[in-house]
């Protein structure tokens, strides 16, 4: 959580006279993103609104897939889903170069991430998720999951052997619960554009409404449940004692039903699918453990927080999600 | 430049609601100060604006003084200076707890913090600062300099010899100059309150103009003139390169004298309390840069940056003030 680089006031001065948005009168910088440094920037006199989010693309993000998250924005926008748009220069491009590195201008929208998640806002999460799967079902965009089965076994591999330094029962987790997910995926469910990283601090409410999805630098291609399992693994748990909140997980499937009703295929595959994105979370939390220098500005998030949850689906089977 | 302390959207919103401002509608904790955590607050329907800075003094001010920094701010914006209010709570208090941690709210300025300073925005920085210097005469409060030639000689002392490891030249340097320091301080120069660290980031422009000086935590009572010529030390040099800018540290001057011109000793000790200031910075960098944790979430500053200044008026002398 920190600002990478630094941009002078005469550089964003620069930079924000390239967009239609009036001119830079405030600008800072918000710790926020683990891989990208952002700005909370204020203008005066544009037409566009006078606050926005810059950020800057500083690694992990592969650039190419960059048209693909910005036009995204702008598709669910358009189509009324709570999600900021993303604002074009005066050129109509999306991103721009300064110093080097890649940039974009994101409209900014109020609100707040919740640590503690009340069953109202998980429905209105529910909600918003679900017409996120709706709204995007004619986006052009295509971008396949790098976190999928195939992708979090090539990070354990990354990981040579060195689970058991994060905790001793890990590697024996990791053998069993790998070969489960490997060749059972539930290719016939509807896929779709999915999030695949909506946790509470990517939500940001007002009061029990949702009014921002937002970063959505892991969206791709993917099985829709996936991402209603994955969102239900997010926010299902107390933060600090893990404990499962039944109501909350209970609010967000019901919500998402309201919009987007689940088949029973789809439902059935649930708990699957919850501990294929606790693997995929301990894989990339395992990953970055491991490898993050001791000096880096990034708080480590424990990987055994998801073995917990995955443990939990385990047992629960269906009834996590009853 | 972190946030160090995690603090949920549920405590923000209990804590914001203990002050007339309205419902926390968004907070942003933001990449500022060093010694302190930063939220970008923003509130709906209250009537006291609706964007607050709140900061968490996590370490190195005395909250004993906490009282001096943030009166002194209530006392110049009622005298109509360029500086944020400090917000009050309902039972009237400037700062309150929260998790064992003390916190102020101050109202947010928009502004830019500008890399390089062009000679008008010196000159509104030396108006400012000369009009803080005036608009402080009847101000109750006291705090002593201690950053002051015992202070600075006494974290000399702290690095236990180990200038060396920063530059090879340094400790004789501290040896050549420190001297010259103690025992010479004018004292007969008109005295005040001293922002004492009006660096350019802690200054905010709209333009050419000051909106507002921020960042008081080094506030004292101390020489007046002092205080200029701290503030020439750290507006009249090029990033990066270290050259010296005539052309700025005349306009700030000369700004200051617009509101409160400086008798012919305030002038003639210019140089001599510029060096002073110099080696203020030199002792305190050269401290962090020994002792700061290799992983702490703050980016050490190289102390030899004014080496070369502190060099500099040495040779210059009375010019560098022409």
């Amino acid at each position: 959580m920190a600002v990478y680089t630094h941009l002078s006031a005469e550089d964003l001065s620069d930079l924000i006279g390239q967009y239609d948005v009036g001119e830079l009168v405030s600008a800072k910088g918000i710790a926020e993103g683990v891989s990208n440094s952002n700005w909370l920037i204020e203008t005066a006199g544009g037409e566009a609104g006078s606050r926005f989010i810059l950020t800057m693309y500083e690694r992990h993000i592969d650039l190419a897939d960059l048209p693909f998250f910005l036009d995204l924005l702008d598709h669910l926008a358009a189509r009324g889903c709570p999600v900021p748009r993303t604002i074009h220069d005066r050129s109509g491009a999306a991103s721009r170069k300064i110093g080097g590195k890649t940039v974009a201008l994101i409209e900014f929208l109020p609100g707040l991430s919740v640590d503690a998640p009340t069953p109202a806002q998980a429905r209105s999460a529910g909600e918003a998720l679900a017409g996120m799967h709706l709204a995007s079902r004619d986006y052009g965009g295509r971008r396949a999951n790098t976190l999928g089965p195939a992708g979090v076994a090539a990070l354990f591999d990354s990981c040579e052997g060195r689970l058991g330094e994060i905790d001793p029962a890990l590697p024996a987790l990791v053998a069993d619960h790998m070969p489960k997910l490997a060749g059972n995926w539930p290719d016939t469910l509807p896929q779709g554009i999915a999030h695949t990283d909506l946790f509470p601090d990517n939500v940001l409410v007002e009061g029990d409404r949702v009014n921002a999805m937002i970063d959505f630098y892991f969206a791709c291609h993917e099985t829709l449940a996936y991402d209603l399992a994955t969102t239900h693994l997010a926010w299902s748990f107390e933060r600090g004692t893990g404990q499962f909140r039944p109501d909350v997980g209970r609010a967000l499937v019901e919500g998402y039903e309201t919009v987007r009703p689940l088949s029973d295929e789809e439902r059935a595959a649930l708990p699957f699918l919850a501990k294929a994105a606790a693997l995929r979370f301990i894989a990339t939390r395992s990953y970055d453990w491991l490898f993050t220098p001791a000096d880096a500005l990034v708080t480590r998030k424990d990987p055994m927080e998801f073995v917990q949850r995955l443990l939990f689906y385990d047992e629960a089977g269906p009834k996590a999600f009853a």
